[in-house]
């Protein structure tokens, strides 16, 4: 749809009540540009913690589907709320939840996909309203029942909506300038990239540099969808991203990324015998654990010590599931160690260049720092370290490459 | 539907975490008892007040449409909490939104009627759960819009629930052990009432006596289902509403109510020409003013006073009307008087006993109280006296009846 922008608003940017009606400006500015708006927001600030905090405080373990329904009630809040505050500006505006706005998703709570967007109420909806609330995060199954997208949710939802109704842009609204090369918090250095491909961003949002979950930069580079990430808190222009970006055949390092939530398992002398890596791997990932740096020393004996990160929050059905191997198979025994972090350099082409990856490794060597595991990918370079000295680590290589 | 009992539960009995709990136990011991449930409940304590006072800090005359879907999280919240007590407790439960458990209103925003109910998705969760929560006070139209019901609308959900589930009773959970025959924060020897009939509830309701709301009352009697007022804080028996009380010929007061929420407007000297009544009264409607007790005093010259009682909230709107209405007719002028209140018995038959009405006056005499304006049904009389000297005559009528 030409002239159409769909913008996507976080839980901090409607976080009060003086904040929507500052939204609610930015909003009715660029309508009055001309463009039709279709604006997708979060739950207000803490509201979904503090749902989930009451709902533990009544059964521990509440049942999915009605944590759905409970959910559900921070965005409906905040949907209604921004479109009292438009149209208290005198603009034309109808707010629609996840439901009512067509939004299908399979048949699972808590972290549901979506499956497709019937757009038929929401291009009525535009047709005879300056601007549409979207409420995020949310959906419907088949069976009417109310889900919920799960980590990154309302970013899917947004950028799902500019896919399924062709937008112009998609425009992600957050509490910082957009996208950075390191983590401004740790390298006061930091600089916000004016550009950044997807395949970029996705490594560096996988890598632990936020900002943006993954699935919602995989569906806009699907689509092919330029997504804006920008601050709601003032009105510098953010960052791009898009397909394949220019840089004359310079080799660059996009950023810097810090993973501090993860820990690594070694499991000690594993009898050497053939597919006992795979039985291990398999194991886990039928635990949905997703396992990340994996290392096998080979030792002079038959028998092999493996190891490999997990993040934090799985650590513990992840060391579960490895003594029950170790145990199976006759190993010595299984270690942990949540002292390690996992520091990583992103940018196209920059496996291919080993002028890039030297440099790593030497800045590091210069700090005096161990590293412990490397993995590499088309456009990253990780290493595992010291959780200790990684901040300091990172702040030296963002100096050594000159970013 | 054999064996079903439809239970509600208002806000200050979901009022916290620990309240809903406690709730959640008392359907539990229910549904053990073999019974099926169906429970409507309310938003919890002041969490709809709580939404409108952000929205009106938001938009101070807030579109109704969103206030609605605001609204209406309310009640999402406290179902959700509610099934996930109950399920904490080991028994099977879902929870139903007025548009999943499907009930239809009409197409109107804060104050929409209840057309019907479909009832397919509720006998299948019925069929399949021990315990169906579902959010009171609100429904969608034909449109899949959201609407509430205004003003006792939970209530009114339970009762429309009961009926088109044919269900064996419906109770009514709420703060107080039931239907008093005067309000016990004014009247201390103020007694419970057993059981009372529709008409005499209603008549009581509508005088102030608060507990339930006309509606609700009014589409029980439709469906002649009993209903049970009772407090969810203990276990006393609370008041069965039914069609009517067998009390052997003898003539009852079954209730005194006040309300203190009135005002008198009185137009002085309107001439006296046919139909200039019934244009005041037709404008004061046409602003959807409810007008209670009328007089109208005929002096010795060709010109009339005109005095009628509204609800306070709608002293305001009600004056502007009469002024209007003033100087159209060439009246001498418009006073209000908020010093006022109505106190009134009620009673099936009591009309028909003069002796009943006369001890009443006589009542007031006793404590020198002026009787502004009498009006009469068939099951309550009501004066108009001085509002500072109300409660006393509540007090004094009280013993004076012996009740």
């Amino acid at each position: 749809m030409e002239n159409l922008i769909v913008q996507k608003y976080g839980g901090t940017s409607v976080g009060s009540v003086e904040r929507i009606k500052k939204v609610a400006k930015r909003i009715v500015e660029r309508a009055d540009e001309g463009k039709k708006m279709v604006v997708v927001v979060s739950a207000m600030g803490k509201q979904t913690d503090h749902l989930v905090e009451m709902a533990k405080s009544i059964n521990p373990n509440p049942p999915s589907r009605e944590l759905d329904v409970l959910m559900a009630t921070g965005e409906q809040e905040s949907i209604a709320l921004l479109a009292m505050a438009i149209q208290a500006l005198g603009h034309s505006v109808i707010s629609l939840t996840g439901a009512q706005c067509g939004i299908k998703t399979s048949e699972v709570h808590k972290k549901a996909r979506i499956e497709g967007i019937d757009t038929s109420r929401l291009q009525r909806e535009i047709a005879t309203h300056q601007v549409v609330i979207v409420a995020g995060f949310q959906g419907v199954d088949d069976r009417e029942e109310v889900t919920t997208l799960g980590r990154g949710g309302s970013d899917t939802s947004a950028v799902a909506l500019a896919a399924a109704l062709k937008a112009e842009s998609c425009e992600i609204y957050t509490d910082v300038d957009g996208v950075y090369d390191a983590d401004p918090r740790i390298v006061p250095d930091a600089k916000k990239i004016d550009e950044i491909s997807y395949q970029e961003v996705l490594e560096m949002a996988s890598l632990g540099a936020g900002v943006l979950h993954t699935r919602s930069v995989e569906l806009a580079e699907k689509y092919k969808l330029p997504l804006v990430v920008r601050s709601s808190f003032n009105d510098n222009p953010g960052t791009l991203i898009k397909e394949e970006v220019n840089r004359m055949e310079k080799v660059l390092i996009r950023g810097i990324a810090l993973d501090e939530d993860i820990a690594k398992i070694s499991i000690l002398e594993v009898p050497d015998k053939p597919g006992i890596a795979f039985r291990l791997f398999s194991s886990l990932a039928s635990q949905n654990i997703h396992v990340d740096m994996i290392v096998q020393n080979v030792n002079r004996t038959a028998v092999n010590d493996i190891s490999f990160t997990v993040n934090v929050d799985e650590l513990q059905k992840a060391v579960e599931v490895s003594q029950k191997f170790a145990f199976d198979v006759g190993a010595q025994k299984v270690e942990f160690d949540q002292g390690v972090a996992k520091l990583s350099i992103v940018g196209t082409g920059i496996v291919a260049n080993a002028d890039i990856a030297s440099q790593f490794f030497e800045a590091l060597y210069e700090l005096g720092i161990n590293i412990l595991t490397i993995s590499t990918s088309e456009i990253k370079i990780s290493c595992l370290i010291d959780k200790e000295r990684a901040k300091e680590a990172m702040v030296h290589i963002h100096k050594k490459f000159e970013m």
